[in-house]
C-alpha cells in the first residue's frame, strides 16, 4: 500500500479541480428547462470567449474524436480530396476517419518528434484541390507544437479550403486565436485543458467552413453541425445534452476567464518550460526539441533504459500516471501531461519521483539537480 | 491571482482526504437511531486500536482543549496539587487551565526547542504529593517530541498519581502505546493526524484515572468523563454529536487501519526526516534538533531574516499556509506540519517554496539543494 498520493499527470484525462466536481455533485437537472438553457447560453458565449472567435462553437456529448469525425463528414463531400498532415498518433487519425468513409485524401507524413514545415503544405495546396487540410496543433503522442499560424497563413489563400485544427491538447494551452487566425474549425475535447472528465467535444465553424457544409453530401446523423447549429442558436443541444458536464464546464469557463487568456498561456508556458528543464537537468534528451508543446513534454529514457521502467516506476513508487511512448516511440519515450489543473509544485513533485526512479534504474544523476532545474524558470 | 494550488501545511488543521469530504457531505442522519449507534460502536473499536488500549477512549464535541481541560477537572480534586512541563504554547495551557480552576501546581519550565529531562520529573515526584502529572508528546509551538516513555516509566511508580498526555500532534503520528506504557490519560483532536476538520476532542481514561475520578469534585459539566464512560458504553453520547465529523471519522479510522499502525508512523518518520534534511541543505538551523517531533518541524530563519517574511512569501506567491514562530520565537522560526494527510510530494513542494522564497530574500542558496536532500531520504 503506497502513501503517495494520486496523481495523475497524463497528458488527458487531466484532474478535474475539486469545486468543479463539487458542483456536478448537484442534483440532475432536466435538460429541456429555463434553467439548463441559461447555462447553455453562458456556456455558448464563454467558449467563444475561449476560442477567440464570433462564429460558433458547436458542444457534443463526445470524445474529441467524435468532433474530429464531423469536421471531416460535414466539411467534404464524396468527390473531395482532404490533406492530412501526419506526425503522430492524431495525425494517423485524420486519414483513418477518411478511409473508413472512403474519401479520398493525401498524407503529409512528418517524422515523429518534428514539427510540419508549412512549405510542405503550400506545394501540396498548389499540386491539387484540396477542400480541407487537416492538422493538429499539438500532438499529443510526441509532444510536437505544429505551427498552425503559419499553416493557416497559407491555407487562407484557398477560398474554397478549409483548415481543421485538432486542438485537443493545445486550446487552453497557447494562444490560438480563431478568427484572426482564419482557422475554419478548431476541434477540442473536455478531459485537457478544459480541466472536465471525458465526454465532451468540441468544435468552432467558421463562415467559410459553413459553405463548405451547405454542400456536403456525406451521411451523417449525430455529428450533424448544421443540426447542432440550429439547436445552440436556441440555447440547446440536438440530443440529449451530458449535463453535469455541461454544468462542469460552466463553472471551468467561469474559472478561466476570471485567469484571463493572458493567464492561462503564460502558466502553461512557465510550467512547461520548468518540466522541460527540469527533464534536461537530468540529463535527459527532449523528444521533440525544436518545438515542444506546451501540452505534454515527451522525452528520451536514457540509453538503454525500457521507458516502460520509468512510467511504471512512477506508478509503483510514487502512484503517479504518466504517458509511455506510442508505435514507433514505444518503449523509447515516456511524457509528462501539464495541461489543465496543474500547477508549478505538481511539476516539481513528478520530476522528483523522475530524479529517483532513473536513480535507482542506474542512471547517474545527482539527486534534485532537475528539480533545482526547474526551480530556477520557478524563481525567474 | 495566483496560479498555484492552495497547500495547507500549518501543523493543523490539516487536509481532509477527498473521499472523506464525499462521506461527509452526505445527509446528515439522527444521532439517536440504530445505524448511528452501530457507527459509534464502530469508532469506539477503531479508537481503541489506534490508541493501542484496552481501556475507554472517550469523544466529545469540541477542540482538544475542551479535553484537556476535562483532563484536569475529572482527575483532580479542590486539594489535589498538579505537575505541569511547560515547554512552549500548549504547555502553557494546562497551568492556565490550573489557574482557572484555583487548583494548586508546580511547573517544570523547560527552555523552548528543548524536551524536557524525565529527571526532573522524578525529583519534583519525590518532593510532593501531586495527584496527576501533564505533559505534551509532541509540543506543536517548538517542534519538540518529550520523552512520553521515559515519563511514564517514573510516573508508574506513584500507584495515586496520574500521567496525562496531550498527544494532540502526536496520536497517530509516532508510537504511544497507551497501556504498554501506561499513559492515564492521552488527549488528542481530530484535526491534526486523524486527518479530519476541527470539532472533536478525545481522551483515552485508564483505571488508575477512574479510581481519582471517582473522589473528583470539582464541578463540571459538559466534559464530564463519566457521563460520557456511561453513554459511549451504550454507543452513544451523553449530548449532541458532531454527526458529520464522526461519520468522517469512521472512514478516516477505517484507512488507518488498513494502512496499519506501523505503515502510519512510518510515513510520518520518512517525511518528517526529509523535511528536516530538505531545510538542513538549504543551510538552516533545526529549532529541536535534539528532539524533533515527527509532527512538525520549526526551522530557524536565516540570521537577520525575519521569519514572517518566509511565511508571508509562501502565501503570496505559492499559496502555501505554514507556521510562524508564538511569543519568544516569533519572528525566529518559521514551522511546517506533516501530519496526517501528507505525502513525501507535499514535503518536496514546501521546500521548493522555502528554497526559492529564501533566495528572493537574500539567502544564499543553490536551487534544488534542499530537496536534493530530501529527495535522499525519500530515495533511501
Amino acid at each position: 500500500m503506497t502513501h503517495y498520493k494520486y496523481r495523475l499527470m497524463a497528458p488527458g484525462p487531466t484532474p478535474v479541480p475539486e469545486k468543479v466536481l463539487i458542483k456536478m455533485a448537484e442534483p440532475i437537472i432536466h435538460h429541456r428547462t429555463a434553467a439548463f438553457e441559461a447555462i447553455v447560453a453562458e456556456v455558448k458565449e464563454n467558449l467563444k470567449w475561449l476560442y477567440q472567435t464570433k462564429d460558433d462553437v458547436l458542444v457534443f456529448a463526445a470524445s474529441g474524436t467524435g468532433a474530429m469525425e464531423g469536421c471531416i463528414t460535414n466539411l467534404l463531400s464524396k468527390n473531395d480530396k482532404a490533406l492530412v498532415v501526419d506526425g503522430g498518433k492524431f495525425g494517423e487519425r485524420w486519414w483513418k476517419i477518411c478511409k473508413a468513409y472512403g474519401i479520398a485524401h493525401d498524407v503529409i507524413k512528418v517524422e515523429w518528434g518534428k514539427a510540419v514545415d508549412p512549405r510542405l503544405i503550400e506545394e501540396k495546396l498548389k499540386s491539387a484541390d484540396y477542400r480541407a487540410v487537416y492538422i493538429q496543433a499539438s500532438e499529443t503522442s510526441t509532444g510536437v507544437y505544429h505551427p498552425v499560424k503559419e499553416i493557416a497563413a497559407i491555407v487562407k489563400k484557398y477560398p474554397n479550403t478549409a483548415l481543421v485544427v485538432d486542438a485537443i491538447t493545445a486550446l487552453g494551452v497557447v494562444n490560438l486565436p480563431t478568427d484572426e487566425w482564419g482557422l475554419d474549425c478548431v476541434v477540442s475535447g473536455s478531459q485537457k485543458a478544459l480541466m472536465l472528465p471525458p465526454g465532451l467535444a468540441f468544435t468552432s465553424v467558421s463562415k467559410k467552413a459553413w459553405g463548405l457544409i451547405e454542400k456536403s453530401d456525406i451521411p451523417k446523423f449525430y455529428f450533424d453541425f448544421k443540426r447542432e447549429k440550429k439547436a445552440i442558436d436556441e440555447n440547446t443541444t440536438a440530443y440529449t445534452p451530458a449535463v453535469s458536464l455541461i454544468i462542469g464546464l460552466n463553472e471551468v469557463l467561469r474559472s478561466m476567464k476570471a485567469m484571463g487568456l493572458e493567464g492561462i498561456f503564460k502558466k502553461h508556458e512557465q510550467i512547461a518550460r520548468a518540466c522541460r528543464e527540469g527533464l534536461k537537468g537530468m540529463g535527459l534528451k527532449l523528444y521533440a526539441p525544436e518545438a515542444p508543446s506546451n501540452a505534454v513534454t515527451a522525452v528520451y529514457s536514457p540509453e538503454g533504459m525500457e521507458a516502460g521502467k520509468i512510467v511504471k516506476g512512477l506508478r509503483d513508487q510514487f502512484n503517479m500516471t504518466i504517458a509511455g511512448g506510442q508505435d514507433q516511440a514505444k518503449g523509447k519515450i515516456f511524457r509528462i501531461g501539464h495541461l489543465g489543473h496543474y500547477d508549478p509544485m505538481d511539476i516539481v513533485s513528478v520530476l522528483s519521483a523522475v530524479e529517483i526512479t532513473l536513480l535507482k534504474n542506474g542512471h547517474k544523476l545527482e539527486l534534485g539537480k532537475g528539480v533545482g532545474a526547474a526551480l530556477q524558470v520557478l524563481a525567474s
